[in-house]
Parts: structure tokens; C-alpha cells; sequence
């Protein structure tokens, strides 16, 4: 057996918070940060932590906002060999703010960032000679580029027998384009692990219906689909097994990177040869432990973390 | 006569500072933001608090970065109707820290931000009609196109009898390149006012000379030159005339925005008609009270503050 090398592709940002509920960008206020983030660099952090090897393709800007990624990733285990630095391009950020009713607020630089401008180039086939897993983040896929490139990665991990798993986690209005939305479809016809959140299961499928759009997704060859509940916990569906579990009680304090934290988990536990039941459980409890601490990546979690956590809960 | 109406152009943007000497961003830590900054718009500002009619054409994001400055500057009676909010484009942000030897350092998203998207679409001559003075910024001479647009609206104000200022706030790297060496020279040759700091007098002439590049810059056609020298004051030069101030004493908080409010008050105290010395001395305490406070814009005065602060000193 190949040794498990897990990768994912997208944006590596940092991240500003503010320090007041409903705080406002409109005027000067405490902020803290620069915190590393970004979807599939929070994924990958998780997955390292779990003592994995992985790797991410991504682009920072030559800048402190970069190194303070870089550097974290590198400290946490992950491969960082095919992490861009660009010149022209200042690494991305996101500025978040905590509102009243639980919602968040944010203010992005992605597009035009650093993490803009990967691309197919980017993707070199000797990068994944030992890649056994591709994870997709649906946040990343925010341009025609990125999706082409993501689709080369798809394609060089499925050629050497590989999995993929996709986390549909897409802005909106990126469905609205007709060509953004088959380029979704296709990804999700290659991937072997779907794990959106329950709003989130029927996007790229032709019904509303929840169980019809597990049906469907399974019969165009998805493997597993788990549906991330937040506090109702998650649900696992595959041809021949069904799987509900609970969520872990406790005291929410940031939910930025849960779902990364959740997915990264289950993915990690699964490459380590458990079965689905077993990695749900993890996965649930890194999510609980991933909303339990401020900042997007602060909150990822070991397997001693993990296994005192659920002893405890 | 004509109501005296001073115009600027150039980048708008939030600034985020450390709250710690040597603070890096490489690491989470606290911060300060978003305050509303950019030289020009700084520069706009403590025009408007003087209690001149001005106006102000950038660019901004349909963000709340965006809002913060546009909301600031209209509140201080700048004139926000050329200000241009761009949807595919975040308002521009500077991140600062600064270090224990007393220099700064800075993390900018400008180039790839709303404010990198000026260009002559922007300067519309309808909007220059009551403009009897132009101020332009070295530091938003960043591009070809910017440059385009600058001198597009210098041309329109030259043509209806204005006056052209011109500090030279300028990126070194920009220098380096021949074109907009010569656009700058260009640009030098259309000025009525030049107003460099002390190490920025022989940037754009033909000698390393203070002495000599003072006569040369005379002898192109430019009226006055008056040199910003921090700690030491400020020296004023003309055909018939040479001045020089002293600085006030004060302590200094945050240099940001200094030179930006000496140059404002210079040229508002001229356009109401006060003396080259008289305006000196109120730039120099414009610019000393500047210094005092903390955030880039927070430091603008009032006749009635500058009044105060020269009997006081």
C-alpha cells in the first residue's frame, strides 16, 4: 500500500476579526489578527495535525501576510513545496465581523489576491506522485481558471487510482452562471466523497428534495455522501449504509473552519483505515473543538485532543 | 473672483495598524483599523476642515471599507460625488507596524484594489468646472494609466487658469522606470507648487544638488518649492523669495498623514489669500498636530485648532 498523501488546491488568506459583536468596518474599532485561513488551508492544517502526510497547491503574495501562512503550515506538518509566492499580488485576507443574530459579516480580497491567480500552471503532475486523496474546496472554485485547474488535479489523482472528495462549500452566485454550474456538476461526477452541509445537498442536482438528491448523487457514482447538520450533527449515506450521528454539546465561540476541521477529519480518519462510523464520530468532535476556540485555524485538533474530547463528552 | 474650489485624485484606502512597537504580521496579534487614509484623501480632508470647497476623484469597493472613507470625507465637507464605487474591486487597504528604530513598515493591497482602477474614464471635465487649484500625489502615480488620468486632469485645470501642485511622495521603484521618469518630469513641468520632502528635492531633476535643484525645478517654470524637512521645519523658495520656518516641538505619535496636512493647509491657507509665511506657519502646526494623534486622518485641524496650538507654542 502507497503511503496515504493527502492534497487539496485553493485559497491561503489571512483573516481580521473584529473584537465586538455587530462591530462595524464603517469606523476604526479593535481589530485582531492576521490569523492564517482559508478553507483548504485550514482543511490541510487539520489533516497534518492528525499526523498525515498532505500538501496544498496554493499562491500567497511575498509578504508577511504569506510567511504568517507559511510558516504556520510548515509548523503543523504540512508540505508547503507547492505554495507560490507572487510578486505582483498581495496575499489575500478576510476581515470578519460577529453580528448580533449569529450571522457574520465579511469584507474579502480574493479575487484580485494573491489566491486569484492560480491557475493550470500550477498544477504539475510530479506534485501528486504520491497522492492517494484530493480534497475540493467549492470556495475555491470562484473562476474559470481555478475550476480548470482543479479539474487537472481531479484528473491526475483519479488517473493514478486515487480519491477525491469535494466539500460544495460555493458562493451563490457562482451557480447563476450556467457554465460555472456544469463545470460544478462535472467535479462532483468525479468525486468518490461528497460532504456538503444540509443546505447545501442539492445545489448541482435536478431536485429540491433531499432524499431524491442523495438517490441521485449516489447513482452517478459518488461513493459517500455525508450532509454536515452544524448542531444536529451529520448523516452518512452510501449505497449500502446510513448513518446518523449526534453532534457534541458545547459552547460556540467561532464557527469559522468547523466544517473544514469536520471534513479534514473524516477524511484523515478514513485514510487511516477506519471505518465510517468511527471517523464520523472524530470528525464531530474536531468540529465542536474547531467552534470552541477564537480564530479559523486555531481550532484544529490532534488524536489525543480528540480522543480526551470524546472520553470526556 | 472665483469661490476657491481645490481638487485631488488618487488612491483611497483603510489603514490597519499594531498596537505593539515591532508587532509583526506574521503572527496573530491586536490591531487598529479600519481608519479612512490615502495621501490624497488624507490631503482632501484637511482642506475640507479648513473650510474650503474641494472635492476628491478615486476609487473605491461597494464595501464597507469603501463606506467608512466616503462617509468620513462628507462629513468633513469634501465633495463625494466623483468618488467611484467599483463592484469586481475591494477598497484599498494599508496595514502598518511600527518599529522600534522609528521607520514603518507596510503591508498594501493598492495596485489589485479599487483604487488601482483609476483611469481617464474617471476624470470627467464637467466636474472640474468651479476648480481653480489641482493637487497631485506622487504616491498615486503608480501605474501608466493613473499617470494618464493625472495628467488629463492637470491639463483641463491648466487650461481654465488653475493652479498645480505637486508633492513627490513617490515609490523609488517607479523612478526606475524610464517612462514614468519621464511622465513625472512631465508632470514637474506643469507644477506651480512642488512640495518635496528634503530627500525627495533632486528626484526628478538633473543634479543630486539641493542648491541646484532648486534653481533648475525654478527655472522649468515651477513658482514655488517649499521643502518639508520633519524636525527641522520648512524652507520656501520663489524667484524673489526664500523663507524658512522652524518646526514646532511636540510628540510624536504617528508620523502618517503629516506631510498630507502641511501640504493641505499650505495651499488652503494660500487660496484664501494669506502670505507664503503666514501659510507656513499654519502648515508647520497643521503638520505638528498631525503627528500627535493616532490613525492617518484622525490628526486634521481647524483654523480654530491651529490658532490655538501657535499661541500655545
Amino acid at each position: 500500500m502507497k503511503k496515504p498523501k493527502i492534497m487539496t488546491m485553493g485559497e491561503i488568506l489571512v483573516e481580521i476579526m473584529t473584537t465586538q459583536i455587530d462591530q462595524s468596518f464603517r469606523r476604526p474599532g479593535n481589530l485582531v489578527g492576521p490569523y492564517p485561513s482559508g478553507a483548504p488551508a485550514i482543511f490541510i492544517d487539520q489533516v497534518a495535525t492528525l499526523g498525515i502526510a498532505c500538501g496544498i497547491i496554493g499562491c500567497v503574495g511575498d509578504d508577511d501576510f504569506g510567511r504568517n501562512n507559511i510558516e504556520r503550515l510548515a509548523q503543523d506538518g504540512v508540505d508547503i513545496s507547492s505554495i507560490y509566492k507572487l510578486n505582483e499580488h498581495v496575499t489575500g485576507s478576510a476581515f470578519v465581523t460577529y453580528l448580533k443574530d449569529g450571522t457574520r459579516d465579511f469584507i474579502f480580497n480574493i479575487t484580485n489576491s494573491a489566491s486569484g491567480q492560480l491557475s493550470m500552471e500550477h498544477v504539475q503532475e510530479a506534485y501528486f506522485k504520491d497522492c492517494t486523496h484530493f480534497h475540493v474546496m467549492g470556495s475555491s472554485l470562484f473562476s474559470f481558471h481555478i475550476v480548470d485547474a482543479m479539474t487537472k488535479a481531479i484528473e491526475i489523482v483519479k488517473a493514478q487510482g486515487g480519491v477525491i472528495s469535494f466539500d460544495p462549500n460555493i458562493r451563490k452566485e457562482m451557480l447563476n452562471i450556467p457554465e460555472m454550474r456544469e463545470a460544478l456538476v462535472l467535479i462532483l461526477e468525479y468525486t468518490d466523497i461528497f460532504m456538503p452541509s444540509d443546505h447545501e445537498i442539492a445545489l448541482l442536482t435536478n431536485t429540491n428534495n433531499e432524499a431524491d438528491a442523495i438517490k441521485e448523487i449516489l447513482e452517478m457514482g459518488v461513493r459517500e455522501i455525508i450532509i454536515k447538520r452544524g448542531k444536529e450533527g451529520c448523516c452518512y449515506y452510501s449505497e449500502k449504509e446510513k448513518i446518523k450521528i449526534p453532534a457534541f454539546k458545547i459552547n460556540e465561540l467561532d464557527p469559522t473552519g468547523a466544517g473544514d476541521c469536520f471534513g479534514a477529519t473524516f477524511i484523515a480518519c478514513r485514510a487511516k483505515g477506519m471505518d465510517a462510523r468511527q471517523a464520523l464520530i472524530y470528525a464531530n468532535a474536531s468540529g465542536a473543538l474547531a467552534v470552541s476556540k477564537k480564530g479559523p485555524m486555531e481550532g484544529v485538533s490532534s488524536f489525543a485532543e480528540l480522543d480526551e474530547f470524546i472520553l470526556k463528552n
